[in-house]
């Protein structure tokens, strides 16, 4: 399954909102198709919205090969979602590396590259991890960290992979993850396309199957991870990360060294993107609740970094006190 | 709004399953509707289970006052959900008060007046939670613990409107309350309905909400207290205890005194009911999830005793150490 694929004149991007009921490709021609896709969420997960935004970075240049074009594109892109800090990241390393040479074929050959490199470090990420872990385990984890979030293979989903291919995964627990349902749609249609052992949770339950021993580790991943440590990830996470504290399961976070951002200081300096009202009170189009009532929609929560056992990222593992 | 309706020859339920999206009634004529309404959650909330019992051994006293038959009754009504306590209470006292005389009148007198108990005892719960949170507050709250779960106005509910009559409630956030949206479809229409200052929130939400200084206290009910004070609720709850007790927040429990089970020792020796695979792949009666998964559907969890601030009953409040 390739989530992002590049044809050289075109992006193509499954379109993550409908899956798994339909299976359908979003064409981005222009890099207004690609802010859209990520404004709208047709592509997610922080490492996957970095590698689409450095494509469609290419396909601006082909609109436009101008710096004062290119550089709007830059910017366009950059709001199109807060919170991540691979988008900024992506966005940086295409800038960087071209500098004042604004060649399509270099941007192109650049952005596959961004690309392979975050494949190359998931499966980094999933070797560390799965080191860090011994014995047979039962993952829980929250949203979607796989290869749709990525570049291929996933973070957190990186390390539930290896610890299969080692024979020693047991179960791996996916909440759902509302409002988005980004664990039902997507983390348990990846997982039972490759037939994981996987049962799916509301997201109420991290604690009680805790409390009942059904979880050795919870590994999620991240957007944005501040330089004292503390972890930006989909809302939902850091009370999952209070639960595992209370019952002294490591709290493990999976992510690409970039998502280290040493000019966020502390968690508190991250935005939190706020998501429309819709998707808190719809499910696939059908209202849940009166449709007047006021919703909180906080698409992020911060988990302390004094509640995260590990940091893994492709360089190793990271813990407290954090010298990234 | 009156969810319970008692007509001298039937019981009038609003079917809590549809609401708010419809408002129709489920009209059981005797024990064995009584039976489905429970197991199948047309009425849920354990106060509200304990008072539709009641009615519901009076009907079965109308098609066979034989002692065979009631006690018959007795069992099968006992067995509709494993969770709550207050079934078990209603079937005694419906026992002990009847004793060997199974007269109808009688049985429909008592049945009422446990009706009528039940909503005295909300209102003085309201009372003695309200006093025990001075000040201006915003609440937390889980699942539907109002007119709907109870004989009328509510238990943790029932304070935040005597907060609110009191005129210091400044908001109440409901959480959606996964799987079966008890949060969503009810605590936000009753509150809608009476103009309390309602938002909702998704289940993992509760955590920021409380980073961010958002929840003064949270309030919840229970379907069984054991002696050393666990507490059973809807699943969901322990997370946000865990939560609040990180964040130092108080954490409140509301509900009846014959709530608290003395035949119980701890939540260990509380069973927790399974309910069926479809509530949590489906939303609505549309699959939000590859319909082949396995899920866990717990419908309830344990609260350690050590996690609540206090457990308010119509007699007043109790702290630990617990003597009942």
């Amino acid at each position: 399954m390739d989530a992002i694929v590049w044809s050289h004149e075109q992006l193509e991007l499954i379109d993550q909102r409908v899956l798994p009921f339909q299976k359908t490709n979003f064409i981005c021609r222009g890099v207004d198709d690609v802010y859209d896709a990520i404004k709208n969420m047709v592509v997610r997960g922080a490492p996957a919205i970095g590698v689409t935004a450095a494509y469609g970075l290419v396909l601006a240049l082909m609109e436009d090969n101008s710096k004062a074009s290119f550089d709007h594109a830059c910017r366009h892109l950059f709001n199109a979602r807060p919170t991540a800090v691979n988008l900024k990241d992506a966005i940086e390393y295409m800038k960087k590396s071209l500098g004042d040479d604004l060649d399509i074929h270099k941007a192109e050959a650049l952005a596959i590259q961004y690309h392979k490199d975050d494949l190359t470090m998931n499966r980094q990420i999933g070797k560390h991890g799965a080191a860090f872990l011994p014995g047979k385990r039962r993952i829980l984890t929250h949203c979607n960290t796989g290869s749709l979030a990525t570049g291929g293979w996933g973070t957190a989903l990186g390390i539930v992979r290896e610890l299969h291919d080692q024979d020693r995964l047991l179960e791996v627990i996916a909440n759902e993850t509302r409002p988005f349902l980004q664990g039902a749609r997507l983390t348990v249609w990846e997982c039972l396309q490759d037939r994981l052992p996987v049962k799916m949770a509301t997201d109420g339950m991290g604690a009680h199957l805790m409390s009942e021993g059904k979880v050795d580790a919870v590994i999620v991943g991240s957007d944005r991870i501040a330089a004292n440590g503390d972890v930006a990830n989909k809302i939902g996470t850091s009370m999952l990360a209070i639960a595992a504290n209370y019952y002294k399961i490591p709290f493990i976070v999976a992510a690409p060294s970039t998502t280290v951002d040493s000019h966020t200081q502390s968690g508190m300096d991250i935005p939190i993107e706020q998501r429309p009202k819709e998707e808190v009170t719809h499910v696939r189009n059908q209202p849940i609740v009166s449709e007047e009532v006021d919703v909180y929609n906080p698409a992020f929560d911060i988990t302390p970094a004094g509640l995260v056992t590990a940091i893994i990222t492709e360089k190793g593992v990271f813990q407290a006190p954090y010298g990234f």
